[in-house]
């Protein structure tokens, strides 16, 4: 199975891949030397889906536009997290997807700059100008633009409880937790979510004990959901592949209260203490130390 | 814009074309003789969409098991008003749409055979086994299930009550308007849908007419509304285009009430009347007979 950049190269289209800083932002100006005459397109996601961390998105669109390059950004992790302004970004594309904004499942938009020029790649009826083809998700348009309009009027609100909530978390994680560490935290940062390496413990083994006590959080993104290589955001960002596999994210949400926090700092120090209990590599580094 | 197979064929792919008879039907031995050692794929519609003809897809099926080629059926139209065995069609791969069978919009299905190769065209995560990245549209995704289920319990009922108003409709309407022909009534057909072509009246003008009466039909397809070409569909089955356009599809369903086809026979023969009253050319073609 291919992603959408390894079937470009398949085709021949070239693809230049940027690095990442620690806290997993690219930098502008090295997408700046990045780009060649024959360059199309520029795409950086707007908020990283496994830290939380934003991108210099209204940088790098200056820099588009100055060199005349179609900008795309996947702003699924960050559209009703963050305000969200196609001009001050500058984008001529900006992706988003429904679920991640309470809309139902199964629904996204693409915005399209007018003047954009894009080529037809599904074939069939007129629909959407002939772009998509197939009779329209009426339903969870419907939703989608419900759940756009509630978001955009608690959005304020809403980040500033929870990005609270998830300080919250994470102060108390890394004060009750020895040898934790947080990922991503120098860089601004959605506010729902966080991700923490509990240093000699297995990510999945974590997962499931946290699971086993009602608590819901992942080693990384759910589109790899069964994948064995750690996490490539983490290893991108410098974390070495024993760091990756311990690292967990946790995500806060709308309905996130401050009792399931509370929840939260409880059994993650217990569960993180047990596993380590459990790993003779561990506690031979820990004595060792 | 492109359609499916103007695509296949701009990407250097051998697209034949076969004719149709005047039901629109394809003759099981024109495939046969079609099929080229580098033959891939069939493709055949279960039920004509404008006339409602249902296709030979069982000999077509025989066929294609006997020279090993992949057969596909489009069965939108058919999906809830026939009985559906894909081991009896033989067929490999049979494509449904949700709207069509009362399932939310924006929903469909592709019933693929165990052991059928696919290859990959849209790129992303690994849902539906990386052939559909994306996720799920689960309240669609359900609806699908719930409407294929109520259909199939009143498939039966369902379609002797709708033939059966649908034929009130045809014998009505044959015998209050002169110069009416039915189109594609040589075959089985599903159970909804009746194709009318009314002498010297624009088809165009008669759907106007009649909806502003509360009668709702067409001249053509959804998918291409707006387009000011005959029925691609009349002129296969060889009517002239001035007679395409005289043509109105009338769809019936689960909703049709006796009281609407009563309202139908009342309306359509004094609004055919009225349409021709205006036409020179179809008043001086009568009194020339």
């Amino acid at each position: 199975m291919l992603n959408a950049c390894q079937a470009l190269e398949k085709q021949g289209v070239a693809v230049t891949f940027l690095p990442v800083d620690r806290n997993g932002r690219v930098n502008p100006e090295a997408v700046r030397r990045s780009i060649r005459p024959e360059t199309v397109l520029i795409t950086v996601m707007h908020a990283n889906n496994e830290l939380g961390t934003v991108q210099p998105l209204e940088e790098i669109g200056r820099i588009a536009k100055e060199t005349d390059v179609y900008f795309h950004t996947d702003a699924v992790q960050s559209a009703g997290k963050l305000p969200i302004n196609v001009n001050a970004m500058q984008v001529d594309l900006l992706s988003i997807s429904g679920h991640k904004l309470y809309a139902p499942q199964g629904i996204g938009a693409l915005y399209v700059r007018s003047g954009t020029r894009l080529r037809q790649f599904l074939y069939g009826g007129h629909h959407q100008r002939g772009f998509r083809p197939g009779t329209e998700n009426v339903p969870g348009i419907v939703g989608l633009g419900k759940a756009a309009d509630l978001a955009r009027r608690s959005l304020e609100k809403d980040a500033r409880r929870i990005s609270d909530l998830r300080d919250d978390l994470e102060r108390g994680l890394l004060a009750r937790v020895p040898d934790a560490r947080l990922n991503g935290s120098d860089a601004p940062r959605t506010p729902n979510t966080t991700n923490i390496t509990f240093a000699g413990v297995e990510g999945e083994a974590l997962v499931i004990a946290l699971d086993l006590r009602g608590l819901a959080c992942s080693t990384g993104a759910a589109c790899s959901s069964g994948a064995v290589e750690p996490s490539h955001v983490l290893t991108a960002i410098g974390l070495p592949p024993e760091e990756a596999r311990a690292s967990l994210r946790f995500s806060l949400g709308r309905h996130t209260t401050r009792a399931d926090i509370d929840f939260a700092l409880d059994v993650v120090p217990a569960a993180v203490a047990q596993l380590r209990e459990l790993s003779p590599a561990y506690r031979k580094a820990v004595e060792a130390s």
